[in-house]
């Protein structure tokens, strides 16, 4: 079966880079061309790319834009160059570990090679830069494989904010196992919660998932008790920002009402974690902080005020779903249950 | 302690009518005067005037208005008038049996007094409107006086949508205790969830509140879990459209959720429900009929779209609370624990 992927960043045979402009999703689905490591900054800096692996590979492939025409008659003087369009994309988003990681990855590779030619040095880069890509593409199957050993044909699954594969090089984390389904020609529908405030499910969760074909149904946040309380949906499948060692997932504001009302209704609740996302030596779900931001976006996220001014506004911009709530934690190697104090630690051994 | 009640219908001395404007919530502050049965008919239209008890008293008011100059030399002229103007005022807004209720009481006056002299019986007509809205004031106040003997000073409440003050003749129902704390002195502040998809709780409850100068603070839907979870909340009091013989209770979408949520972090979930709400003729909550709206409320509530074109969309507009999630159901003439398809059936004996 072909599906209409949707991949927010690639690289084509011309060397040309194109990204998805996410700040007009969804009503505008415009690829843009970005031509120079200026656009790429540009890019990062306005959020038209967005989510983490999604930003460091648009990074890096704005780095193997920036050295195209960099000087090939010494080392010196190109790794000058590079070095600084590198700083330069890392001032893009300063918060985006991902965003450093990629260049720092392409960093360590021209200093290894740095006895080549430089137009060899030129190609390893174009090549790392798909392999960081690729890489990516293969941890999402990968989660989107073993997450779907835990669904059937025929179910429907909730899911809250965007998890998705434009933030990502393909299928994305939660949605990866709604992407397989579709490519096995199995029929997986999903309830995309909107995620107020900032409407990741209303704006992107639905609209990539319809690209591709998928049946999505938008709610609101607070009708996912009565979609459950009607038999709606036969699992939860969550992103998440990071998993401390016992296994509680910090991910989006509202994953842990979602997470309390599919226990009252003895719905699995899954919880999609890329292994570098667990963080070993946070202990507990209580050591993660959480970031509260402006009142603003809860009193005019759209643009019009919804909100007396002045009043008084708490907007935490993630909780922390303690690790009994999650059925299991679904990692690129594998899926996870029962004491993720002993299992999570395994998977760094 | 004074406070600054909002009433949103008030009728004066001179005999002049007037409505808050509703629709101009919360960045307008604005009371219209109204003069004639038209203007009356026109706020119930454009929903200036919600809620029903308000609309009930608006209309009974907008009805003394209609008469005050009919020919006071026969009853048939009178009536005619009369009647000419109430089946006018009953078109206004035909699913709010309050209005029905309210204009048929004043009928029934007329028609009681028709051997009185007309000037009396147009006399009777404002003291009977009087009446409707100061009995409304009375089971408000008797609901907030019953609902306060569960909460304690210093505690804050969280609530769900808009039971407020200005949907009845003072008070209103969940809110009515916050009230009756601020004038003994009493310290309860208010969480107020915004309320998707309408955002009455964002609109409606944090403006009363602030005008009332109660310390409330607005959140999203989905963040009631973490309030909870961090012990900001020692109770939840909602209001209900319908409480069924076994105690299940209607309200607005997201209450279900709310009083699981609460049930999991052991915080009493109480329903003010004015005894004209319950309907012993209604065996269960299943047995309650519940509206979908359109799918734009969702998907551009906010006058721009947040959601793709074309995107399914379930939009509930209540939800039923089973009984078992509820502590217990605060009407005027008590609150009601326990066994409630006995203890509602003794309320009405």
């Amino acid at each position: 079966m072909t599906t209409n992927f949707i991949q927010s960043v690639t690289f084509d045979d011309q060397g040309r880079l194109h990204i998805l402009d996410q700040t007009k999703l969804p009503h505008i689905t415009e690829f843009i061309e970005i031509e120079s490591v200026e656009d790429t900054w540009d890019a990062i800096k306005q959020l038209k790319v967005r989510g983490a692996p999604a930003i460091g590979i648009a990074a890096a492939y704005g780095l193997v834009l920036a050295v195209k025409d960099a000087p090939e008659d010494s080392f010196d003087s190109f790794y000058q160059v590079f070095k600084k369009h590198l700083d330069y994309l890392a001032s893009s988003r300063p918060t985006a570990v991902n965003l450093f990681w990629a260049l720092n990855r392409l960093d360590e590779l021209v200093k290894q090679q740095q006895t080549q030619p430089i137009s060899e040095i030129k190609a390893s880069l174009i090549k790392e830069a798909h392999e960081i890509r690729n890489e990516d593409e293969e941890l999402c199957r990968a989660i989107g494989e073993h997450a779907l050993t835990l669904l059937e044909d025929g179910m429907t699954v909730l899911t809250h904010c965007n998890a998705g594969g434009i933030a990502t090089a393909k299928y994305g984390t939660a949605l990866a196992p709604i992407y397989l389904a579709k490519e096995k020609g199995m029929d997986i529908k999903v309830f995309a919660d909107e995620t107020r405030p900032l409407l990741q499910g209303a704006r992107l969760t639905t609209w990539e998932l319809m690209q591709a074909g998928v049946d999505v149904t938008l709610i609101a946040d607070n009708m996912a008790a009565m979609v459950m309380k009607k038999g709606m949906v036969q699992a939860v499948i969550v992103g998440c920002d990071r998993v401390a060692a016992n296994g509680d997932a910090a991910n989006k504001i509202g994953t842990y009402g979602v997470a309390l009302l599919a226990k009252a209704h003895n719905i699995p609740f899954y919880v999609a974690a890329p292994t570098p996302t667990i963080d070993i030596d946070t202990p507990t779900g209580e050591d993660i902080p959480i970031e509260e931001r402006g009142s603003e976006e809860i009193t005019q996220a759209f643009g019009i005020e919804t909100a007396p001014q002045g009043v008084n506004v708490f907007n935490p911009a993630f909780d922390v779903t303690p690790h009994d709530l999650i059925t299991a934690i679904i990692t690129e190697k594998g899926v996870i249950k029962g004491n993720y104090s002993e299992e999570l630690k395994k998977l760094f051994i």
